[in-house]
């Protein structure tokens, strides 16, 4: 056993298996109502389905160009001109990923360095830090304001080292909700202008966003173009998940890097499946699909004693279990889990210190009503079991 | 622009775009004859085909399991044990990966940490040293003997530092066409496990081997299974390249940290996809198919006065080209390419010291015999001016 603790790299013995998948299988097994996981529901548009099929008996089953189908990065750049207004060239500008986890992966690897440091407001989604670690670098936690999770520039500011070489934002953001605004991005892009610090974007859940929010992303700032890398997903618009397919926006410089990185880690992303996505050119907002789900999720959450404020965009509702139980978040999850057969992810996953967590419950709306119901209900009396 | 270079990473930098690819991009556009690249011909089974599209339409199209398919994986144990009788747990050691590339990235990722060393059997795979270079560790050329391309291991021994984890083994061997023998592969192995040095064996082409020579691999020595990480391919037995499919084996141990890993840098290969490959239980030889292209080409690259041996395994013919032109063979390969019509991959793009593949050109025999014959006979001309 100890030589096999010498054969692995230090990086990759101190990563964790991602938890909330891991609670997902158990809850999978033992016919929990899974409230924790965000997996898009349904499938694919069938233009989408037709369209990869007819690739694939087309004879399209070999390496895509490494930046990706020239049909694809179209479909990029006409919906980033279309819904952000933003300017970007296909043919210089976009590259096509294995999904937006690999375009996170490959924008750390193009401009950060071992040893260098990484940005990364807290609490996070919990893929982070250990990608972070994977390219041998040092995740540096910015914790949002503990009043509505805001960025407050002090906080960057103070963070700031000369090792700090990107930031890795997400926005619409996971766990907290929070759709940064115009005035919390331009203040940021300021910084990583004047510091020479990437911001890499992670906005996967851009075509969800609620109520009187709007999506603002840094690529809405033109003089701020040369320090963004946005990282965006076809996983989430067209429910295609499995289908790895993601992309990267940046300059013409950090994309030149970027397809130098991006064909040494995957080669290209899949290639009948790229024509597929290419086939629709984006779908329109989905957050009409989930807006009651989630309406009726944040008032059942408080309505059971939580505090909890109406998520402005992505997938899920973080809410403060301070009321309803004494328990450590880690604790309260598994004891849903095993008495009541609902699963809800513990604050743990996403701080650096788990117990800054352990107030705080992640919970998904994106579900089937019933589903929804079901599991709200199960966790409604759970927290009340004197009603019984 | 000098703003731009700061942005980029150290590491993305120092690569540079892959020669063999851009150089076949080029030839496509002038409608040249490709002797370069290796490229699948065809496309997967029918019955992939037919698996693949019904895993979509059969809802099939979310994320797969971090490990992969447990089918694709139970295929991968399966073939294993019949063509190398090779005992694999396709529960404990087999990682299904986004292609061998992204197998080859999370196996250095497992065991290699930055500023670790990685020994590099050279002439290499052109890939190999970037992706070395962007887990933030240092390439290590182990020279193959000039006459008959042998891993000497008192070659090997004294590329060995402190600093070295791994070896980045490749057989068949792409450009030299070796197929290391069992007793070279022994005593590779002998030093890995006294010295504590993994073995990455990056096998993609296992199932092209021609004439006397077979397969042998590290994982035909059971006293060495701990210190090996397997990388396979679906890319050519099963003519997909572009499905982004491939698989790690490796001991339940570093099987635990490569999934740790590929969490992060894929998430995992894409679902319907790997459905698709299940279906067959992986292609008998593919040799059969090209014996004839193979024997031709090594017979006319040498009866047009270039110096080659016949490869033992792989897609490739690696020539000596001295007796047939005094110029590099980067010139010598633009040449060709601009006034003959045929492009071959010169030998500088396949060493640390370019200059030391100079005398050499790589030729790939993975074509229909009439665009062999084509380019052949271009190159024919090209050579003998006197001729016409």
């Amino acid at each position: 056993m100890s030589l096999n603790k010498t054969l692995l790299s230090q990086r990759a013995a101190g990563l964790t298996p991602l938890s909330v998948g891991r609670l997902a299988a158990t809850a999978r097994e033992r016919g929990a109502v899974d409230l924790a996981s965000g997996v898009p529901l349904g499938n694919p548009p069938e233009a989408v389905l037709a369209a990869a099929t007819a690739a694939m008996r087309a004879g399209h089953n070999q390496y895509a160009p490494g930046a990706g189908s020239p049909q694809l990065r179209a479909v990029v750049a006409e919906r980033l001109r279309r819904d952000r207004a933003a300017v970007v060239d296909p043919e210089h500008e976009v590259t096509i990923t294995s999904g937006a986890t690999e375009g996170v992966l490959a924008a750390l690897l193009t401009c950060v360095d071992p040893g260098d440091e990484v940005l990364v407001p807290e609490p996070w989604f919990e893929s982070y830090p250990g990608a972070v670690r994977l390219v041998g670098a040092v995740p540096r936690p910015v914790p949002l304001t503990s009043d509505g999770w805001r960025l407050d520039i002090d906080v960057v500011r103070a963070a700031i080292t000369p090792r700090t070489r990107a930031i890795l934002l997400n926005t619409p953001h996971n766990p907290t909700g929070r759709v940064f605004s115009a005035a919390e991005t331009a203040a940021l892009m300021e910084v990583c202008v004047r510091q020479d610090i990437v911001c890499i974007t992670d906005e996967v859940y851009d075509n969800f966003v609620f109520g009187r929010s709007e999506m603002t992303s840094p690529l809405d700032l033109p003089s701020a173009r040369e320090h963004v890398i946005a990282v965006g997903s076809f996983s989430k618009s067209l429910q295609m998940s499995g289908w790895r397919l993601g992309y990267c926006v940046a300059s013409p410089a950090l994309t030149a890097g970027l397809r130098r990185v991006v064909e040494r880690t995957t080669v290209c992303a899949p290639t009948p499946l790229q024509e597929g996505a290419a086939a629709v050119s984006t779908a329109s907002s989905g957050a009409e699909n989930f807006r009651s789900t989630r309406e009726a999720m944040v008032e059942r959450l408080a309505e059971a004693g939580m505090e909890v404020s109406p998520p402005e965009g992505g997938w899920f509702v973080f809410a403060r279990i301070d009321r309803v139980t004494p328990l450590p978040a880690g604790e309260f999850a598994t004891r849903l889990l095993d008495e009541a057969g609902v699963l809800v992810a513990p604050g743990s996953a996403f701080f650096a210190d788990p117990r800054d967590g352990d107030r705080w419950i992640r919970t998904c709306f994106v579900r089937d009503f019933e589903i929804m119901d079901q599991g709200m209900k199960r966790l409604e009396n759970y927290l009340r079991p004197a009603a019984w």
